[in-house]
């Protein structure tokens, strides 16, 4: 096991009616920015609720976050946040409004000229030394934003991630029945968001991370239980609230801890969003296969555990017992009603150069846990998931 | 799954070599009392490592802590962080050392006449509006303490759990190195700890916590595959370091979060050793088979799910797989050279009368998930257990 640290001071607050907390939750006289995405948290009554449950605090609202959140977007909030004094910042929605508050959280109190620096530098976003505090109100299942300290932005024609320790929520509620009115691709995004966040961080090489390992595995296994059950009963308690809380678990810090880690699908993923709008978690399941394949020498002794462990595969030689776990994997996320072939999507075979070149020129050259994934073999990768 | 709260703002600071961080951890302009048990921290050199990493600070010393923390012994060192005006305290060794210095921290700010009434009274520990910050360095992996806001500690004829929210350590070291001198039998009350506290949070009867399940199952395993080898190991790290992970994961609030609980086999052992000195590890393998024997209706589902999951028992019919999933965890205690049976301490049946006076005494007339244990069920429980 590797040396780690750990630390994650975000209050969860999980389960039914918990929206009445609120006005213990967020401080007392604070003046209040809530951000949200479209207009589901409108139609659906859960703004409503939300509104009611600051009591008498002075809230100004922003809606309009788009699916992978836009820098120009986000930079009127900061607008707002500024003249408005604003002291808190709620994110009511999903992945994209709750990482594009914590942008704005951290962008507030950005004192150079271009707050995308927070983007492209690390060492400027850590430099940060204060933050406007936030909170969340998680209305989809799946990136795990809710309780991470990090985002994912949209600025130019890239998608750039970052990270802070001021930007974990103070406070996260997660009421599964708010999930409900979901429409089922979203659901089933998550569904696939969560499995790969998972796999990112398990399916690398062996390194004595036993409660890592089996804590990853009983969260695939949860999903592969729930993953479509949950799309057809939506309004299920219990199989929704595992996804909820898996979707959480799955990318808090826990199970990655002292480990190695390999976001190369989400890398590229990143890429076919950026280029072609296909849906990130769809992304995932399009590329992910094809990884494993490609690089299947390199990761064999975790990709065999996994085999084992989550799907009883036990028979047959390794590279056989290899391919029926690509094979089964890419199975769960058409089960999903997720397609996992990009010519599927619309996307032909010649541009793949264009793909390869964004990924050259947003600095992806040497992927993986290793670092094997050179632009070449990211091509392969390409090839093989057409 | 029930509604749930989750917080957990401690610090982990994971692996080798991490006491050299000890400076940036503690304020910079705090004046420390370090609080440590017997002689073997200072034997092997921890000590030192710890007053050494703290530079110059102005370091107070106050050892022996014993094992079950005595109330009178705690409130010595409240003394002197009142007098000496600490305002941090570190604590150096395992639950009885980390659980006494929370009561320390807490005790510091209790304003009425008798400070063991935090142990009596929930409501005036929760009263306590403010504590003394601590840190701690783990030289024992069992009780969680070094992850958690509660405490046990022993006063006049019993012992005591007590918690505040406001006693997490701001920080906790787990080098697996520190723990390498320590003697096989400690080792093996530690896994045997580890083992009961998850099994608490899991054993009880089935609530749709499909994580948490599977996150306890996969600590269980781990334990059976390690607890033996560690202890023949002592220098092997990534042994240890799995065991000290695991037993801080089990008693964090994760795995239990949301689902039922059941403590009766920790308050049954209380009084083992509260009257009879035994090791609360061993009190707990004593305990534990004997309950699940007496309680095999009402645990039946969870039981069942362990035996298969855990164990791999599949075949026979509902009460022989219980019988077998009980017998084979006797073993594994026996396995660590833990005695299971009440009789092999020396504990005849003559005295299973005082235990049960004792039980009532302290209020413990209605025990596990469903309270079902009441004092005539504890007493065949402990008739189970000679």
């Amino acid at each position: 096991m590797y040396n780690f640290d750990f630390f994650n001071p975000t209050h969860i607050v999980f389960g039914k009616d918990r929206l009445n907390e609120l006005d213990n939750l967020v401080p007392r006289d604070a003046k209040v920015l809530v951000l949200y995405g479209g207009g589901s948290v409108k139609k659906f009554g859960t703004l409503e609720k939300v509104i009611n449950g600051l009591g008498n605090r002075q809230v100004i609202e922003f809606g309009g976050i788009e699916p992978n959140p836009q820098f120009t977007t986000l930079m009127k909030a900061v607008d707002i946040v500024k003249k408005e004094n604003i002291d808190f910042l709620l994110a009511v929605g999903g992945g994209s409004v709750m990482d594009g508050t914590k942008f704005v959280a951290l962008a507030a109190y950005y004192e150079g000229d271009n707050a995308a620096e927070i983007l492209y530098s690390r060492e400027k976003a850590a430099a940060i030394n204060k933050a406007v505090p936030l909170g969340t109100v998680v209305t989809l299942p799946a990136t795990g934003s809710e309780m991470n300290n990090g985002g994912v932005i949209s600025y130019e024609h890239g998608k750039y991630g970052f990270g802070s320790k001021l930007v974990f929520p103070k406070f996260s509620v997660l009421d599964p029945t708010l999930t409900y009115t979901l429409p089922e691709s979203q659901v089933a995004n998550g569904v696939a968001d969560t499995f790969v966040h998972v796999l990112e961080q398990y399916a690398t090489f062996k390194a004595e991370g036993r409660f890592q390992d089996r804590t990853a595995e009983g969260i695939l296994q949860t999903l592969i239980e729930i993953g479509r059950k949950t799309i057809d009963n939506p309004t299920d308690y219990d199989t929704r609230a595992n996804l909820v809380w898996c979707a959480t678990m799955a990318l808090n810090g826990l199970i990655g801890a002292g480990v190695p880690q390999d976001w190369s699908t989400h890398m590229i993923g990143h890429e076919l969003t950026a280029m072609f709008g296909i849906d990130h978690g769809k992304t995932l399941a399009i590329i992910l296969p094809s990884i494993w394949n490609v690089m299947r020498e390199q990761k064999k002794g975790k990709i065999l555990q996994y085999a084992e462990r989550v799907l009883g595969i036990t028979e047959g030689d390794d590279d056989s017992r290899i391919d029926l776990a690509i094979l089964r994997t890419r199975e769960f996320f058409e089960s999903l009603g997720i397609k996992t072939h990009l010519s599927e999507y619309g996307v032909t075979a010649d541009k793949i150069d264009d793909i390869v070149n964004a990924l050259d020129k947003h600095g992806m050259k040497a992927l993986s846990e290793t670092g094997a994934i050179t632009l070449e073999v990211s091509r392969k990768i390409l090839e093989g998931a057409m």
